[in-house]
């Protein structure tokens, strides 16, 4: 079990290369939504998104207790740039399996953390099978974008900082000391959503964690219920960071930690997403609109509550946006 | 001639109903442009842009003075949505004179703000027109959008922030502590140009004010070389805030406090502008990527410099972006 002081651990040792992400606030959208929402903005984190926090969490240790003289992962997004920007931090040589239907504008982002890319097919199983390899042939060592304690360790962090900053005594002003009732993060493996129940658990404890999910990458709302990790029944939406599936890891944590698994379909998502850019002028990408989009779909859920979003990320192609 | 004073109790005049913008800066910006970059986001003001500034500055002023029952003016950009908010911080009825081609959501945020639209053909005598029958029909007093030294005052403490918080030694940290080099503003009528010339004259007079304006709409050259106020050959730009020509008041402050105007293209305009979307994750709008396009054409001439920009608003239509 990843316990608080592994959490703080965790925040010492990435402090010093992560970004303190500002906890950001809108009238108008409190107003649609009938709510209090507190939004911790980590598409202003380095490489753009929340996953720079596990990755650096997992490859400073890596570093601490000599594990290995090279990093490697499968990833088509956010974790690839997560990986190649901390090991270049400790200057570990990092190679990203990527599959070759990748954006190109993602495997720039790889290069020019200073990774190598090696392409793949588009299938689990290739994407596997190519980070096989690089570990025979470099020695590198596997981090895995959420089934990995060290990384939902990081990711717990983010959370930490928003309670830190708008939910409790310690660091807020009067205002801000009111602790939230609600937490929202999206889910996609789980690795966020994860260390946002665990940090809530250990700061807030009075705080409900719900979890959020695109209706077309429905499988934490079917695992939640059956408790085993269950394959989503089909895989069709904008929010492409969260397609993934579970681990037997990340669904014990949620099972233990999470309320409820609420889900939301594009058009809820593409609204909320619009709402964040046009209202609050940051750039977010889609799977950080869905808490949000939950909560203005169940507004009598969490009507007059002080609620906490978790905006993962702000990499987006500029070019293919749903409006 | 505006004052220090002037500024100084525009600024405690408006403080209550205003945001103290972030200042913000991005490595990645800083490594291309050669140069260390301080934007001040006025993207995330009331209203979503610096003309909340002037048009409060003005209209409590009308209050004080007991100028008059209700406010007009003609616009269709933020200095519209500037009036309909003031005037209702005051509690005055606001008339907004607005072409019949000016887009739906611009009507529609004037209306939100609870002022009445006025419909005109969309030329400048009948927008004057306009103007002219409401100040008859209802007692009214004109908000000029930049022709009037309350407006300027207000625009000026933008600029009065953005060095308190990062160009001198009272607020700042050691490193901010530095002055400014160069500070760049967009310039359209001038009202902001010439509160950011202002400002920078009396509080960090070591700090050269550059203008940047559209090849579309290139009179702010024109006057400026010329001396008297002349009109763009043409109007063609994306940067639809910054069409306007000079009035004599503005010219008279730019020539005397501002050492250049340089031009850019459209092409570089929508470069800047995605670069900042991509990079800082922050919504803009078309004008306020015209300082930084100056910036990064004309590399050798701030080589190396402290840089201040005025990010001047994020009121963009998502669904007709240039790129």
């Amino acid at each position: 079990m990843i316990s608080f002081d592994t959490i703080c651990e965790a925040h010492d040792r990435i402090r010093p290369y992560i970004h303190r992400t500002p906890v950001l606030t809108n009238q108008t959208i409190n107003d649609l939504a009938g709510a209090s929402l507190f939004f911790k903005c980590e598409n202003f984190q380095k490489i753009g998104a929340f996953k720079a926090r596990g990755g650096l969490n997992a490859i400073l240790q890596v570093v601490q207790h000599q594990e290995g003289q090279a990093i490697t992962t499968h990833s088509s997004g956010n974790h690839a740039q997560a990986v190649a920007f901390a090991a270049r931090q400790v200057g570990l040589p990092a190679y990203i399996v990527m599959p070759r239907t990748a954006p190109k504008v993602k495997k720039e982002a790889v290069l020019g953390y200073g990774a190598e890319v090696i392409e793949c097919e588009p299938t689990l199983e290739a994407r596997e099978a190519g980070v096989r390899e690089v570990m025979e042939r470099t020695g590198a060592v596997l981090v895995h974008p959420f089934d990995d304690d060290r990384v939902i360790a990081g990711q717990a962090t983010a959370t930490k900082e928003l309670i830190e900053d708008a939910g409790m005594e310690k660091y807020g002003s009067e205002h801000q000391a009111i602790p939230f009732d609600t937490i929202l993060a999206p889910v996609g493996g789980g690795g966020l959503l994860s260390g946002t129940a665990l940090a809530t658990h250990y700061l807030s404890p009075g705080t409900r964690v719900i979890a959020a999910e695109p209706e077309g990458a429905a499988d934490a709302v079917l695992s939640f219920r059956t408790g085993r990790v269950e394959k989503a029944p089909f895989i069709n939406t904008i929010a492409d960071g969260l397609m993934t599936t579970l681990s037997e890891r990340t669904l014990a944590i949620i099972r233990t930690h999470v309320a409820d698994v609420l889900t939301v379909s594009d058009a809820e998502i593409s609204g909320a997403m619009r709402l964040v850019w046009e209202r609050m002028k940051i750039v977010i990408e889609p799977s950080s609109a869905v808490p949000l989009a939950a909560v203005l779909k169940h507004k009598d859920q969490f009507a007059g509550q002080k609620i906490g979003i978790i905006i993962t990320g702000g990499n987006v192609d500029l070019g293919k946006l749903p409006f």
